[in-house]
Parts: C-alpha cells; structure tokens; sequence
C-alpha cells in the first residue's frame, strides 16, 4: 500500500484515515537502527522494576542494572572539586560563601570569564568554549608525552557519541556500489551500527578474536575490507581502543599496525578512546592514536588523517548525565574542517555546563592546591597512602604506607624511621600526635 | 576526479597525496547546508573583535552581536531561583546551607530523588526523567486551560533544535519523485533549512506577507503544496509562531485555518512555539497549535499529528547553554513513537542539568514559596508593583502601585485609601512605616 494514499477499507474498519507517519512510511533508515543498550531487555527492567513495586513476587528483589556504564547511577558519588566548581559556575553568588576552597573559586571565576556573559546561560561558539579548548589541548599533549596539540583541532560535543555520529556524517557519500563502507570491530558499541544504519551507509564488519582476549588482527582488517569492496566503497576504519564492550586494550604494536593498513588503504580513522582511563589489567597500558601516529613518523605523521574521542562519561568521574566530550581531528582537510564546524553551528552549541565539566577534567587540581587531598582521596587511594600523603603536604614529615610492605586486610599502618636527632624526633611525634588526632576527627 | 583514487599530479606537486575526506568527496548534503545565524558574517565579527582587541582602527569600538537570540550573552542576569536550585542539584552539600531558601532545597531535592543514584552526572532514560515530563505535562495543562496532556507524550530534548531534528529524521524517505517534501516559512529559522539539507528531503517554501507583518496566508500554503507536487511528495508543514525571525503572532482563525490544510492536505504538523512567551505586541495572544486543534474537535482532534516543541533558551529565562527542550507528539502512530524513542536512545538522553532547569521553568515558584517575590521581581516587575505584591504578602494591607494612574519616570507611588476605622488606620501606618524601612533597606 502506497504510504501517500488512504486506505479506505481501513477508515470504514475503525472509522479513522490512516496516519500520515507510519512504520510502512516513516524513513526506513530510522526503521532498521537498533540500539541493543536501550533495547527490549531495558524496556522489560523498567516493567519489571515497576512489577516488583507493586508487590509482584519474583525469583529476585530488585534489578541490577549492568547493562550501561553510568558509575552514578549504580551509587559512585561525585568529585566533590567538580562538583563544587560547576555550583559556582552556576550560582555566582556562591563566591563570595566561605564554605567553598579557594582554588574552586578561581577555577569557576576562569571559566565564567570565558563564558558569553560570564554565564552558563549563555551559548558558546559551536565548536566549544576557546579557553576549554586549549586547556583540553594542553591535556592531550601531557598525555602524549608533550607531542603538540592544537586548540583549533579540538571541538567539544555533547557527550562523544554526539562527535563520533559528526564525522561519520561528512563521510558518507555515494550510491549502490560506490556508496560509503566504514569498518567497525564485532563486538561494538552499537551507537556505531545505529549511526551507519541512520545515514545510509555500508556496515563493514571485521571480528575481533574472543580466543585472544578479543585482540585487533590486521590480517582480519584485510579480509573485510577485500569483501566489502565487492559492494560498497570503504571510506573509514572504527576502532574502539581500550574496547567496548571488551575491555581489550591494544598494545603499540598492534596501534601502528592499524594505522599503517589505514595508511595504505586510504582509510579515514576513528578511534574511540572514551575508556582511556579505565585500563585495569596488570601490564596493560593506554597509547593514544594520535601518539602513536605522531611518533611513526611522516608519510603517516603528516598524511594520515584521523579523528579521535574523549567523554566525561566515563573514567574516573563517571560524570553521563551532562553530555560533556570531544573530538580531536588530526591531518583533517582544513575545508573539511571547516564543513564540521557548520555542521556543528546548526545544533548551536553543546551543553556548556558540560562544558565546563570537561575543562576540570583535563586539568584536575594540582598538588598544591587547597582541593589536591580530597581529590586524590576521592580517586580511591588507599587510606594509609591518604594518610601519608596529608601528613607530608600539612607537616612535611615523610613517612611509607604500609601497604607497601603488606598488612592484613582492613587494618592500615606506617612505616617511620626513628633516625633523626632526639629533639627532632620529639617535635616530629608532637606534630604526628596533632596530625593523627585531627585526621581522624575529619575522615571518621 | 573519483575520490577514492590519488590524484598523481597533486602528489608530484606537493609530496601529499589528496585526503581521504575532501570537499569533493564528502558528504554532498552537508556540503549543502547552510547556516546563516553562524555563518560568514559571524565569523567575520569573530575577526574584527580580536582585530579591536589588537588596537586596529575602526569606524566602532565594539562589535554588538544582534545575531543570536542569547540574552545572557547581552548581560541578562539568570534568574536567581533558577541558578540557585540548580547548584543544590549539583552539589547537594550545599543542602545544609542556610543561605538558600527553603523552597529551592525542596525543588532540588525533589528532582535528585528523581536522578537515577539522586545525581545529575547518571544518565536518564532517554526520553528525560519522568518526574520532569510530568512536570511539563502539567504546564502544558496549564497553559492549555485544562485540555490533558500525556507525560508520555512528551519528550525531553537537547534544546528544541535536537526535538526538532528528530521529528524530520522520521518524516524523510522516497527517492526522487516520491522523497519527503516538508513545507517551511520563508523567511525562517534555518534549522529548517540546514536539517532538510542534510537528510536530503525537499524544501517547500511558502512566503509569509510581509505587507500584513509577515503573517502567514493559506493559499500561499496552497499555492506551495501545489508546485511542490510536481517533483516531491509534500508530507509535512512547519510553522513558527510566534515567527522566528519575524516575531509575528498568528492568530487563533490562522491557526485553525492551517490546522485544515493540514489534515485535508495529510500534512504532518511542526509548530515551533519557542518563543511563546516572548508576545509584546498590544492585542497579541499566543494560542498553541495543541489548545486550538484540541478545541476543534473531531475529526482534527483526534486525527491530526502534531509537534509541538518548546525551549528553556527564550522566554524570560533565556538559559541558552544549558541545552533544555523538548517536544509533545499528539496522534502519533504508536508505533512510530516507538521508532522515535529508539531514535533519541542511541544518543543516551539529554543533557541532565538541562532537563532540571526545564522543571523549573514549568513549575516556577508559587505564591506561597519564600522565592516567589524575588522571581517575580527578577521578570522585570515594576518596581511599584512589586512593593505593592511584597506589602500584600507580608502584611495583608493592599495599595495600588502608583504605574496604573500614571507617574513621572523614574518615580514610583502607590495609591491608598484613608476610609478605614482610625484605629485600623493607626495599625495600618505603623505596620506600613515597618514595612517600608525593611523594603528599602532589602531593596536598596
């Protein structure tokens, strides 16, 4: 039945025309997204928590929720340093309250100065607030080991799911065979399938190996890329490093494989880098794209063009619900770049209030600022190397966790030496007596 | 020249070889797009606002920016109940400060009981926390005189361009002869265009008369349709009112006549209401789209579909940066709701600050809340009127703000009558002489 016209068997059956939106003549791109982390099994949780509210008795009490990386919501509380910066931020009056730190202060008071009426309130130039921009800059280069970043790289999003959907859109071009392909690893994270389903282009699957801990294998790369020629025209490569939903994270050698087989098959790089600050196992660590690519040298330092995302979602601050992210382009066409940023401008702004979440991240309080303890705490240090660390920054006496030599389970203990002259040892106990006394006052 | 093949004589040229993403080999639909609010010009102003920072000479000493609906960018004030709610919700600490208002503690705790883990940094469901889309329902209500509106019905958004966005995504499909065409305002706001471009539907463009203050005319709507159905398949109609950039109010027998277009036509209904509470003109009234079509009755109301999206960016509060919105579907296909639930899934939800601001603009203080005096002068109160509510309020005598019998400028009266008993009258002067110093002193 042409979607256009009425069915008129249908208005005598109920006595209604027929919608003008309907599945049969809604977009059929929106039609075939899914969206598994949201799906049913989500849709039947909510039902099922509602069930049990209402006193419906089932093999369970509650329902888990493990289905989305939201830290918040499963009870992880806030850093109290952001949060305390973004209350200013958004209530000004608040610095003049004595109940605040004098770094949070001066932090809020930077970024409002930056903000279009030194307010929240106001939009931001499209691609993000400029200070934000270079403080983010200014983070990726210290991660990176001091390689360069540029500010006018770097464009903040909401959230990096918003980012990542921007630059798959200036990629898909073409019809039938010539149409668009961009390779993404199975398993993903499926806002990927979703975002290539909803604009039309070719999914181009390549597997990621469960036998080794679900490892990238270039080999595999090769082989999906040969069958989707046959049909489709690859554009761009996904990658998704540390890997959701698997954990992996590549090693360097693996990451210059990568780009080296991007390199040679023109293939426009996306690397999803939202979990680079969740690397847990014991040898495992964190090399950025943009680092590795950089460090190979040119024809790849200075040829090869890549896209690579950050989030305040994830990592340590778990921070979902104000949609702060990133996107850094590197060896991006600047006419292209400029492409982006239109494209941005339409949506106006991201959320600045994310925004300004971001620029804490990045540049987190240093160690002497007032907030540096409590940050460091909340990180989830170890309480003796809490302690240690206070006694240090507030009396200068430098002591050992005895973490570091082992102590039973839930006990904590330090390590002095009793070297020093006697009446420095005197004055040393009498600072450790009053330090104990009111550190256990504070933290108990 | 193909985009996927290296172009050999630029790479003898310059030692590159072409990009992978070119303006030739993008997306020719955002390629397309176009968006004036930010485009040349603004980014022009970008320019001679750092040339005058440098000291060049200019026929002006500074850019003013009139291109962008930001009133906090102009150096309106937030509205201080807004702000203040707001970073109790960011940092509920501050919940055991005195120095906020009782009724904002309430507000705010309120909407973290709602937060999944009662923080703003979980995600909400993608549709935007329930309390809130009852809170909004109820204003809609409220504003409607009565007529009901489903909290299931109504969507939280990422300002209203996100809202808007979506609802065109759904409506796109066809090829050629038979794609979406979507009749839009000329002038308009050119969300509309930008969007239509870059998910390649048709734009239909029907003129508002500027001879009659651009209000909109039907048989320009007919006339439009008409042409239109030679190479597209017209399914939608958007309407701006109040109209944005022309700021004209239609009128209830306006709106009724689009809302029989509409349906005799098949036309999926837009009605962008953002600026609602922007009304100035003498005579003016602002009808929604929903009120109207619902007082219609059958079978407009209970056939006709319709959008209607709303915005925390405009009205008196004008909080741009926080990117709240949303949109109320009515006779949508349930099952394409559905579709568009799945659609606004694969970005997580709004941005969640944005969603708590957006219940406080649809449930603002009330009477009886301690804020309300201080919001309601915050709107721009005559200052006469606003000594008379707070006179009323605190001690029950009423007077009559001196604005309403005319008065010199910057002078402010109010009017009382002397008819009461004497001794009344003797209470009544004490209680007011009180009043009048702790005013000042509050005030001044």
């Amino acid at each position: 039945m042409a979607s256009s016209t009425v069915d008129q068997s249908q208005v005598a059956r109920n006595g209604l025309r027929e919608k003008v939106l309907t599945l049969n003549s809604m977009n059929p791109r929106v039609r075939r997204v899914e969206y598994a982390v949201r799906g049913p099994i989500v849709q039947r949780a909510l039902e099922l928590e509602q069930e049990l509210r209402q006193g419906v008795k089932k093999p369970f009490t509650e329902v888990i929720r493990a289905n989305i990386g939201d830290a918040q919501a499963m009870g992880q509380r806030p850093i109290t340093f952001l949060r305390q910066v973004l209350a200013l931020c958004v209530n000004p009056d608040l610095l003049n309250s004595p109940n605040f730190p004098d770094d949070a202060k001066k932090r809020a008071e930077r970024i409002l100065q930056a903000c279009g009426g030194h307010s929240l309130g106001a939009y931001s130039i499209s691609s993000g607030i400029q200070l934000i921009r270079e403080d983010v800059a200014q983070y990726i280069e210290r991660r990176d080991g001091g390689i360069p970043a540029d500010p006018n790289n770097v464009f903040l999003s909401t959230g990096a799911s918003d980012a990542i959907v921007t630059v798959l859109k200036l990629l898909v071009a073409g019809e039938g065979h010539t149409r668009t392909g961009v390779l993404i690893p199975i398993p993903q994270y499926p806002l990927y399938s979703a975002t290539l389903a909803e604009l039309g282009a070719v999914q181009v699957d390549y597997y990621l190996e469960e036998e080794r801990a679900w490892a990238l294998d270039v080999a595999e790369l090769h082989r999906a890329l040969c069958q989707a020629r046959d049909h489709c025209r690859p554009r761009a490569l996904c990658v998704i490093n540390p890997g959701n939903p698997t954990g992996q994270v590549q090693t360097r050698e693996c990451i210059e494989a990568v780009i080296r087989f991007a390199f040679q098959e023109r293939l426009f790089l996306l690397a999803d880098e939202v979990y680079q600050d969740n690397v847990y196992a014991v040898g495992s660590q964190f090399h950025s794209f943009k680092k590795v690519l950089m460090e190979m040298g040119p024809p790849y330092a200075v040829q090869q063009e890549l896209a690579s995302f950050h989030s305040t979602s994830k990592g340590y601050m778990g921070e979902c619900g104000f949609r702060g992210g990133y996107v850094e382009v590197v060896n991006m066409d600047p006419a292209v770049q400029q492409q982006m940023l239109k494209l941005m401008s339409v949506r106006l702004c991201p959320p600045v209030p994310g925004q300004a979440l971001l620029d804490l991240v990045v540049s987190p309080p240093a160690p002497t600022d007032p907030s540096y303890m409590q940050f460091q705490a909340e990180l989830g240090l170890a309480p003796d190397m809490f302690f240690c660390l206070c006694l240090l920054e507030e009396t200068g006496i430098c002591v050992v966790p005895g973490s570091g030599f082992g102590q039973r389970e839930g006990t904590y203990h330090f390590r002095m030496t009793i070297l020093p002259p006697l009446e420095k040892l005197q004055l040393l106990l009498e600072k450790l007596t009053r330090f104990h006394a009111k550190f256990t006052v504070e933290y108990s």
